[in-house]
């Protein structure tokens, strides 16, 4: 079934109210989940909010945490985020870093003691519309081996960068991994293999079957060596910046919280458009692969899904909308 | 034959002289050649250096140009590389973005119409060895397809980030193609296949033939559209910040000059090391594929590569090396 924008968030609202969030913490969770839906990433909206819920009934998100800042240099804080939600503390980090940009030219947060940003995008989009650039990336719980390894050592710690642009943002949300275990799932339920290799199986052969995948735990970092590189060292950069946890620790603790994240922003009086604009077309100007196929800036189809769900709903599966219903 | 470090920045530093580089511009791009033979970088060492000198004599390098501040606002300034050596300006550049970071906590320095920086990696043990974490990254000539497109509109845009560490820095160094146009003629000249999918055929298969890559132009971004996605929002930050040339401007020019390259550091008083230290010995504590070869992080194999070519001297092809003696 097909959900009004307004009457998702209204739910999320009501729901998080009755968990004891405040009004203002409970309406810019509730944004966050209903405007990850109306992008088209179900998987960290309204098919997330039920697990966010558990996690809040279980405390493993502080419903009443604030973030506090645990020291100041120049243009870059550090933040401790008190085990709060982790859409809230993001979007406090993010509009901080914001400031720290408009004052400074660039500036930094780094949040220790977070929890799960759902999507990353969020804040890159956040960081566009207040006319910065914005740098975000997060560790999570160990999902892949690093390259050599046969057990999941790195977490799949991804990685946004936004440039604000007046025909629409360019923001680029991608995850170390080819394909997340989420997307592996939903190909094994549709029979699918995937449509490029997404890991090695049992045998250590390169494999597009996701059940394959998911028997070994040898999910693929992108680029092989290149994205386990990139992996490492964004934790590296996380744990080092925000002496919060890595994805060794993360991982040790059992759940997925008390995650590191940094936030980095720029300012600058002009984005140079035109030649930004110039850049897209130039990617656009070639022969496509597949005819009528253009190729795609990053964030063209986010901005493409946003105006058909404000147009026709949000699809939501009817036994997730009946359980939130009944919360 | 095997050329002791000393000789071989000797060597460069006399046909650096001859070419009227300044005595410290010389050094310091000799430095620099000898440096990234001595890490095992040969393609942007001793075999890059023919290159390099003839790039001075058509005028593609100005030997005497000085990178001159455009603009300075906060913790980030504009600089204008002027076409000098890309090396130099690069130097200056992570110099100046390491002074900002010590005095604001994080700093950046945007510049344009540079020249190829050579290895993208020195900028990053620069800023580690001065006591900051670094990040930098570079546009290119159009040398790889976006995702969906057939025809090459994306370079393949080097990203650094280097991490300060007591035990040897950590350095990751990685361009966004899965392997470069040097690799695919190294592997094509020994008859040998890729050690993973490197491209697509004329056909639009995947393969691992690095003839049927060169054919096709078609080389792979890494993970696919993910990396097609990093390039091209590199590309994008470039452009927006440095107001220079992007990828389409470099490759309309029809030579790989007057580049654009984003240096950014931060500085803390301390980056954590016992906690860095221990996601190292988490990436090393899996099973490894291959008994007996460990997971490497990123900058160990460089260092090791050092400490052989120190004690052995630098492996060097003879009829390059006659080259250079004769120039």
């Amino acid at each position: 079934m097909n959900i009004p924008y307004a009457d998702l968030k209204a739910e999320f609202t009501r729901v998080l109210h009755k968990l004891s969030f405040s009004e203002y913490k409970a309406a810019l969770c509730a944004g966050i989940f209903a405007d990850n839906s109306l992008d088209g990433v179900y998987s960290h909206g309204v098919n997330r909010f039920p697990v966010f819920v558990k996690y809040v009934r279980e405390g493993l998100v502080q419903a009443h945490a604030e973030p506090v800042v645990a020291e100041q240099s120049g243009a870059i804080e550090k933040w401790d985020g008190q085990y709060g939600p982790g859409m809230y503390n993001a979007t406090l980090a993010m509009n901080r870093a914001v400031a720290l940009a408009k004052e400074n030219g660039i500036g930094c947060v780094a949040l220790k003691n977070t929890n799960h940003w759902m999507r990353g995008g969020t804040y890159g989009w956040q960081a566009a519309n207040s006319g910065c650039i914005g740098i975000c990336f997060s560790n999570t719980i160990a999902n892949m081996p690093a390259w050599g390894g046969k057990e999941p050592r790195l977490g799949n710690n991804p990685l946004i960068i936004a440039v604000p642009r007046q025909g629409g943002h360019i923001v680029l949300d991608m995850a170390m991994s080819q394909y997340s275990y989420g997307k592996l799932q939903e190909n094994s339920l549709r029979g699918s293999a995937l449509k490029v290799p997404g890991g090695y199986d049992i045998t250590g052969a390169l494999t597009d079957d996701p059940d394959a995948i998911m028997a070994s735990k040898r999910a693929l970092p992108i680029g092989f060596w290149k994205g386990s590189g990139l992996s490492f060292v964004l934790d590296v950069l996380l744990t080092a910046i925000t002496g919060g946890n890595s994805t060794a620790r993360i991982t040790a603790s059992g759940g997925e919280a008390g995650l590191s994240q940094v936030f980095i922003c720029l300012h600058r009086p002009e984005y140079e458009q035109a030649l930004v604009d110039e850049i897209i077309a130039y990617s656009k100007s070639g022969e496509p692969v597949t005819a009528g196929e253009p190729v795609l800036y990053p964030g063209e189809n986010t901005l493409a899904t946003r105006r058909r769900n404000e147009a026709a709903g949000i699809p939501v599966d009817d036994r997730i909308w009946k359980s939130i219903r009944e919360m």
